[in-house]
């Protein structure tokens, strides 16, 4: 074992075939995905998921915040190397974002079974709970608690719209285990994932090297008017909180224009309070987030951000205050060793590559604080994600799975 | 009868009192009213204002969309002078908005059975229906079918956020009545309101002579961009529906400063699709309302919000569309006899007036197109109002009270 293959290939139709049966569990009628973290759909998706692996000989095991580890036995007891992503969605979501790297994970799996390819080390495939961060509203959280950046009880206690708690949610769908987290420590880890830009669809190269990621920090402006006639109130007299949200949502989104082509702000979310007709709304919420790949540049916007919000509240006439703020991706590193590898293995199967930095979020960078990670992007149409008309182009996506498979195998064998 | 007693006035702690009755009913942590039209509370405080209207001889009435017409008897069987106003409240609404007319007129008949007066037509005290249109979207809406502006099935098919119509659960508190619209015929209609503003309250001036109302045009406007993810889209690449919403909203209100003191313009209520972090939204509505006494300037204000409509999608990259679009007000004119009877009664009583014009919509708005119809307007502190801290000063309250006793009794004995 050990040398390179060029003739060993995943089956891109079993593939296709595996994302199109996921694409099922939870389908929307635009034809994107709605399968939330702990839902049914998402209950119906890891039942099928745990199947699929025990059909190719792991052994599958849960952590206690629903991590799903499907462990591809090796030649020897060593500690393994991990693929891994996410099966959830957002709200209105695509049928790729995440899924591709745990069902191209699983490809590569059937292709080594098949072949009758036993690594030296075991290959760990991961599911982790809850990325997107919809229903239970913190992204990447059940990585982040595998990798021990937060407790378990921090993300059993979340809540849904609705109130009920994560941990309620993941004994209801069956999948709370024991595993506390950190429990295996991973040689390796590698995770595809569809580039959610347009740089490498735009200039049609099916493999990016992610060579780092955004910084993102975010902020929830919280401003406090008051409530009053929207007729009986002459203008000059109201403390209107839907005018300061709206114009700290202008100057944002300003800001980011001001940052551009690398930097990005957004904000994602309002919340109003009343909301009806015939009255000047007394509450507003803003949740925002800044991105640049030099965090100094992101702790520009996010100290510029923060002034937006005391300006656009005095503007208004209303009272601020700073909500929730979060970061994430301050100095992610991916391994040299690990993105070297990636490379290399594009080259030798002849698959163009362009070095690319990430702009989301994904559960690598908390796998990257404990234990060499790297991660490959290919393109997705026109750069669109989040979105139910997500999509992928064939042709342009195998090849990022094929040098995932031998990245991987060299690492397993290693 | 029929001549001036200026010895006959309300009970003032007996109207307080039963103002405080109602508080009670819907009551807020923070001690406003929360009593949505047609909700329980409704129900319970309709049940009490039958039981008190019956207690002082009156012969209780339904009409088809749950008007309540309480009819206190007369010498004669002539066309009554009705007394009304509304019973329920917004989400978060005052003790008094609307609630001060029918319990004042409720005072009023008190006042008339407990000294035997019997006036030559009967008196019609009513409680309209839905007037904040804040559970059935449609502010008043009973008085506008009463009126024949808008036929039954419309309100009895409206539905609620939760599916429930109009017409369930009207019949779901039992007052689904027979009258057909239009049932009675008023010889006058007379409305107590508080201002739901600032001029009398800080003119220290009890009692405002209504002489016109606010012509209000109300549109929402719709944006359409696509969902992407906000990490991965560069700035220029955006299509993003809150970025459109926030700018008219800003624009909006900008517009409503230059129509100032004046003019108003209102966003009121916003909904935004996925509104979730992490994804750019896709849509946007946000309800806007124009309002200035002056028809033309109305007109005006509402065809630059239209171009603006146009021009914030155009900035944000998305689509546009006109949703609803609804007016109210337009010539309103109230009857110029009720207007003079109420200066001179005031006069008469000794109580200083204002001329004002009405800013809010009003149940009289709709009853003046099929009956002469007036207003009086009393202070509320600070003009504010749509508010749990709404609040009156109880003798810059009784005196408008009185001046309505006594202009009704005298129309009544015409």
């Amino acid at each position: 074992m050990g040398s390179f293959d060029p003739t060993l290939r995943i089956n891109e139709k079993r593939l296709w075939d595996t994302l199109m049966q996921s694409a099922e569990i939870g389908r929307t009628p635009a034809g994107g995905l709605q399968r939330l973290s702990l839902s049914d759909e998402d209950r119906k998706m890891r039942d099928l998921f745990v199947r699929w692996c025990e059909e190719v000989g792991c052994t599958v095991a849960m952590d206690r915040v629903g991590n799903i580890l499907a462990r591809f036995p090796g030649r020897e007891n060593l500690p393994p190397v991990a693929i891994g992503s996410h099966l959830d969605t957002t709200m209105t979501g695509g049928r790729f974002d995440g899924i591709l790297g745990v069902l191209g994970g699983l490809e590569i799996l059937r292709t080594l079974h098949n072949r009758h390819i036993t690594p030296r080390r075991p290959i760990d495939l991961v599911d982790w709970t809850n990325e997107e961060g919809v229903r239970f509203p913190s992204y990447m959280s059940g990585s982040l608690v595998f990798a021990g950046l937060r407790p378990v009880e921090w993300l059993h206690s979340l809540t849904d719209e609705k109130g009920n708690t994560f941990s309620d949610a993941l004994r209801g769908i069956g999948y709370a285990g024991d595993l506390p987290p950190n429990s295996r420590t991973f040689d390796a880890y590698f995770e595809l994932h569809i580039e959610q830009g347009p740089l490498l669809y735009e200039a049609n190269i099916p493999v990016g090297v992610v060579i780092g990621g955004a910084f993102v920090r975010g902020v929830t402006a919280i401003f406090r008017g008051q409530n009053a006639h929207s007729g009986g109130t002459p203008m000059d007299r109201r403390k209107n909180a839907l005018v300061a949200a709206a114009k700290f949502i202008v100057s944002v989104n300003d800001l980011g224009l001001e940052f551009a082509p690398i930097g990005r702000t957004t904000s994602n979310w309002i919340k109003v309070i009343p909301n009806k007709g015939g009255t000047i709304p007394e509450y507003s919420e803003v949740m925002v987030d800044m991105r640049h790949q030099n965090s100094d540049q992101t702790d520009r916007m996010y100290n510029q951000a923060l002034a937006l919000i005391v300006r656009c509240a005095k503007e208004a006439g209303v009272e601020w205050q700073i909500g929730e703020e979060w970061k994430f991706g301050e100095n992610i590193r991916f391994d040299p060793e690990c993105i070297a590898s990636i490379r290399n293995f594009a080259k030798r199967l002849g698959i163009p590559t362009m070095d690319i930095y990430s702009q989301a979020g994904h559960d690598a960078y908390s796998i990257s604080c404990v234990a060499p990670a790297a991660m490959i992007f290919c393109p997705c149409v026109d750069g669109i994600s989040h979105n139910e008309a997500e999509k992928i182009i064939q042709e342009q996506t195998w090849p990022a799975v094929n040098v995932l498979l031998h990245a991987v195998l060299a690492r397993a064998d290693r």
